[in-house]
């Protein structure tokens, strides 16, 4: 490779770790604010907001270890989280048929309405948030996104 | 507001939450790479690559709770982590003149060859994973990303 080469070479490379750094910036800027949000007007927590929504996304509900598996957090986090959820009346344990050892955990009625409250007003934040980014902008930043997504799933 | 215009104001509201979606899920796998790259080849961890990057770029030495500034995570967390570096003659801790109850803490010149090695790492690892996005597509991004975090700086 010749010095002109190795230049724009090393040129591409520090222009993509400052996108990596950017992007890693601008997650962590909008989840603390999430965060504090969810903290200060519904007092509640992004863990138990995420346990919620994998439940909502499930309408026949899921067994202990896909929760984790959705989140991504130890098992010991997430059945803190059931444990409060079933305490307060959002979250019920059925049995399952022929599998003594695990339930299925669901939403209740009134989980489905709280989930819906909470997600209701996080759209709104991010929409609050993210109010520079026009819908063809959103695409634009979707597809440079999704086309490093791609080749990085696990 | 007629229903037009709401179906709009929606449907921009619907776009928005899918681009924050998306940095999310992006900026989680970079990072989940990262730090199994740096545990299975260089037999570290994020938060202390984070601790030795921050006091690269500071010659003058950090003291702790300018570490943890930088870094967000809780003091505990860090005096491990520098605990671990002394031991290892990566850092240093010096007397700051006139100020009895606190310390600096500086890279040795170990420490220092050894950041460069993971930061080189660093860079290479980024440029495979973001191979796709041209330089242009990084201007667009790093560009498209400032817009959202300059009105949600804290």
């Amino acid at each position: 490779m010749n010095k002109l080469d190795k230049n724009i070479v090393s040129r591409a490379s520090k222009s993509r770790l400052r996108t990596w750094l950017k992007i890693l910036k601008t997650s962590n800027l909008i989840e603390k604010q999430i965060k504090e949000k969810l903290r200060d007007e519904h007092n509640t927590t992004l863990p138990r907001f995420d346990v919620m929504s994998a439940l909502y996304r499930s309408s026949s509900g899921l067994k202990m270890n896909e929760i984790s598996g959705v989140l991504k957090v130890s098992n010991g986090n997430i059945t803190g989280i059931i444990d409060r959820l079933v305490k307060e009346g959002h979250v019920l344990r059925v049995a399952i048929e022929g599998d003594r050892r695990s339930n299925l955990v669901k939403l209740t009625n009134k989980g489905i309405r709280q989930f819906e409250e909470y997600a209701g007003a996080h759209e709104a934040w991010i929409n609050v948030m993210l109010k520079n980014i026009s819908e063809q902008n959103s695409h634009i930043l979707i597809d440079l996104l999704d086309s490093i997504s791609e080749i990085n799933r696990s």
